[in-house]
């Protein structure tokens, strides 16, 4: 295997890795991201083929990634000094490759029968273990606002484990747009809603959740076809106020899936 | 108000609140945790009273925490240096308080009607959003294994958004003992099992979840009345392998929301 060193980080292949890493505008743009680890670049070579580029860090490599390397023995490769390969993943123990790869172009279902909505959330790893969520229970698109973090970062990707190659996600979307769109019954989550558990979810679905601190937004909340709650325990200690957005949902989309099941 | 003001990172009761910050050994001897924020600092008040000291950083606080720490006037304050507070805190944008305070103990239901039982989760975010989601479901002790984070560090207080403070939670436990002490029926969450969504929850129910990434242990496993699973959609695309640990937490327990609310 052959593969070009690089150890400045005025290499201008190096400064525009860095740019993937760090830009969602950079990644929107060129339409590439990085895969961090064995898992997610195998993942993506099973469906999309080749990655256009393997980054390796100096030093030994896990006996994992190392066959991998090996099997990629093909495509142009670079070698990093550890310190600078570290700047390009989002985890502190990291698995010792990275790949750069075109973000891939699912086709977007014209009647959608199960979809997501995030209206602004912020964290990478919450969108992220969203949209693993989401493809575990069948949802065949998701629709995040303008206002979300974007679902191709680093961390995002890693909190996916994959999610992003099996499901479309539509980004950078007009939530009120999409759910009057929306060819069925679509479901905002509140404080104050209908039990989810009383949701007959047979019909075309949508579920729309707001950012966790905030909530959804009154116009989008009005935009749904109905608000619903997830009903909440209180013990003789006291009670929580909410559930974080991720488990939130997770209770919704798989109250469609346990729905579906029993039939 | 008066306060002391430490400049110095050599200062003893820097030096202890550092450990505070860090290191679950010491948290555990001491009984005492750090509380980040307004509205943890607040709920525990609520419940538990004052806090032994109260930490703010030099420069402007926000309106909320300005009002707090007037409110707590009485209690023993120390300012640090901007950069020595950030020592002390989870988040990178810090809140501007924080409280020393002793951990609680709640009562232990002698005889649990639900409990969730937690195998080596290695992510202190994790564990506190698994023990919101067991707050809001009307889980009534949790059991964390001998190689679980700890419950009391400041990110996994962060990530309960209070769920500590009405929780009973039992750490360093071992699990094999408690189920076998369980006066009902367990589930280990597994990749083959029955369906969740088979299952009478009726009766004392406990749910056991495993480390994500190696899941759970055999000998863990067989200790519970059963394996479960957690019904997974394939789409025309593909399949995520499994969910997140709190994903999949947040589906069971709902689960057993969901049939106590139709009753």
């Amino acid at each position: 295997m052959s593969f070009k060193h690089i150890i400045s980080r005025d290499n201008p292949v190096f400064k525009q890795l860095k740019k993937f890493a760090d830009n969602a505008r950079e990644r929107r743009a060129e339409g590439k991201t990085l895969l961090d680890g064995v898992h997610l670049i195998e993942s993506y070579i099973d469906t999309f083929g080749e990655p256009d580029l393997i980054i390796i860090p100096e030093g030994k490599s896990s006996v994992e990634a190392t066959g991998l390397i090996q099997a990629l023995a093909d495509i142009p490769t670079i070698m990093l000094p550890t310190l600078m390969f570290a700047e390009l993943t989002p985890v502190t123990n990291a698995t010792g490759i990275l790949a750069l790869v075109k973000i891939p172009q699912l086709p977007v279902p014209e009647k959608p029968a199960f979809a997501l909505m995030l209206e602004d959330i912020q964290d990478p790893g919450n969108i992220g273990s969203m949209l693993r969520t989401a493809a575990a229970s069948g949802v065949d698109v998701v629709y995040l606002s303008t206002s979300c973090t974007d679902a191709w970062s680093p961390k995002a990707l890693r909190g996916g484990q994959g999610a992003q190659f099996v499901l479309p996600i539509v980004e950078r979307v007009d939530l009120i747009k999409a759910l009057q769109a929306f060819d069925g019954n679509s479901y905002a989550t509140a404080m104050q809603g209908d039990s989810l558990y009383m949701q007959d979810l047979s019909q075309p679905t949508a579920f729309v959740i707001g950012n966790e601190g905030a909530g959804l937004r009154h116009q989008t909340m009005a935009a749904a076809t109905k608000r619903i709650t997830i009903p909440m325990a209180t013990t003789a200690l006291g009670s929580v106020e909410s559930l974080n957005a991720g488990a939130a949902a997770a209770v919704c989309l798989f109250e469609r899936m346990r729905q579906a099941s029993l039939k």
